[in-house]
């Protein structure tokens, strides 16, 4: 099949104007938010939203209200061109690549108020701390605080914010995130059911390399030392699984062994949680369908992994 | 003119559908949110809402998210069919009343969690006190904090939110809201743009009573002689604005007569205080355009009011 080079549109009212257009039509619209330096994980989200929809969108937009001021926004990586070359290569290819300059940029005038009138909040992100005026943040209250929104205190409120942004600009019918930023996920699910979005979100399975390692546009970061030691994430939760279908429900024991593998192989564990898949709540035996989490630093990278595990019992 | 019954929709499914549908047509819809109880300052919302929209939905919903367990949310007074004889005697009538039974219910199943379970949050609505799982919350961050924020700290999370809502399920291109809840005008026009919602929303001019009195729901609870006494906030307005036709910028001076003639009548001062238009931050001299605010109680009645005054030097 040929290389169909996607539409590129980078204002929030072409966009708008774009989905209008095509929904008069009768086309539905499929929405794979990404942050650009695009994988095979990415692909893959592409390959099921044509699944379901007419038309596919890719948004790339690195969001600067999910990086908190400590955080890589300045080195996040990032190859447009790159990126464009992959997407032509999806079989079916997209319809268009929204990737806009600044979706929080509102126009110069009163509404812009510099970051030194913020001093009643404590914690930032990278937006706020640039000024600008944006101030309405989405809090999914209870999913956002526990696994990463312990280490990352804003993250999920930058995410929830910029996806329900990115909804109202391109009102998709369905929207496809990877399972492997499972909280993102449930957190994004929950949202759309709690704020009535008319959207559905699918959430698609983990892609992995070869070996086992899940698919990032963080793996760069990893030399090859540390890439052969970080595999030792997916490893402990493949063997993790494979206890629990042996009948080891206890979860302290389970997170115990994932700990122990990653750390002698070098890396840092921030979390491994056993959790609730719905509620991401911390169980202590499993009864109902879990899901082991997992946030590991091998060198610069900060890795997230984790598999789903059904109630055996 | 002959009075036009509305459509009476209630589920959410179905005023989805409605929308979509006339938006196929190539109509444009006016939304009037209310928790009503109508009044003439209702009816007026209305009438702009025709100004700017082909069809126009009505919503009346009591939204418990927006009152905390300490507020009138089992008192609050309602009169449906009274509503509706009103909505039939606006010039032109209204098209739908969008009346869900509680927008919250997301059906049983797991997703339903009790109360029991929020230890972690301090405050909550009468929403949470209840259970059902809700918990996606819209917060403007610095425009939620001061004025009637200060005492009801939940208040604007839950109108954000329930906004948000009705505007996804509704869909309208036009939403109008009274300038008499002027510090949830200007949030739910901030969290418009923030949130690059495609709605415009209008602003309607606050609509008195023969004596001056802003027409509230809450009027109903005042005695004969405590709406007399009640009259001291639109008179105090009144002169203040004078005022500082007259030259006086010392808002010091002029939210002091506000409060002095308010008190004097018997009434009890929550605040009264001159904000900036547009960021309701206080300011000191009247240099830009600035909008006294005022809350009040007499009796049992918790009243706002407030009037704006533009830059006269």
């Amino acid at each position: 099949m040929a290389a169909r080079e996607p539409e590129i549109i980078t204002s929030k009212e072409k966009m708008r104007k774009w989905s209008r257009a095509m929904r008069a039509k009768g086309k539905t619209i499929g929405l794979v938010p990404t942050m650009g330096y695009l994988h095979k994980g990415h692909l893959s989200l592409i390959n099921e939203a044509r699944q379901h929809a007419d038309l596919i969108v890719v948004s790339i937009y690195v969001n600067p209200g999910q990086f908190s001021t400590s955080e890589d926004l300045s080195t996040y990586p990032s190859d447009f061109y790159g990126d464009l070359q992959k997407l032509m290569s999806v079989s079916g290819g997209v319809d268009v690549v929204f990737n806009p300059y600044d979706l929080y940029d509102y126009g110069s005038g009163r509404d812009r108020e510099g970051a030194e009138k913020r001093d009643s909040v404590k914690e930032v992100s990278c937006l706020e701390e640039r000024g600008g005026g944006h101030e309405t943040w989405i809090r999914v209250e209870k999913l956002e605080k526990g696994l990463c929104g312990k280490s990352r205190p804003l993250f999920f409120r930058g995410v929830a914010t910029v996806v329900s942004k990115l909804f109202n600009i391109v009102d998709p019918d369905v929207a496809i995130f990877g399972k492997k930023d499972y909280q993102q996920w449930r957190i994004i699910r929950r949202m759309v059911r709690d704020l009535d979005f008319a959207v559905q979100v699918i959430g698609s399975e983990i892609v992995r390399e070869d070996d086992g390692l899940a698919m990032s546009s963080r793996n760069v970061y990893l030399s090859p030392e540390e890439r052969q030691k970080a595999l030792s994430i997916n490893r402990s939760l493949s063997r993790a699984k494979h206890a629990a279908e042996e009948g080891q429900i206890n979860c302290k024991k389970l997170q115990d062994s994932v700990i122990l593998a990653i750390q002698e192989a070098g890396g840092k564990v921030d979390y491994a949680e056993i959790v609730d898949q719905e509620t991401l709540e911390a169980v202590e035996e499993i009864k109902a369908p879990v899901v082991i989490c997992v946030a590991a630093c091998f060198g610069k990278a900060r890795l997230i992994d984790n598999i789903e595990i059904p109630a055996y019992a």
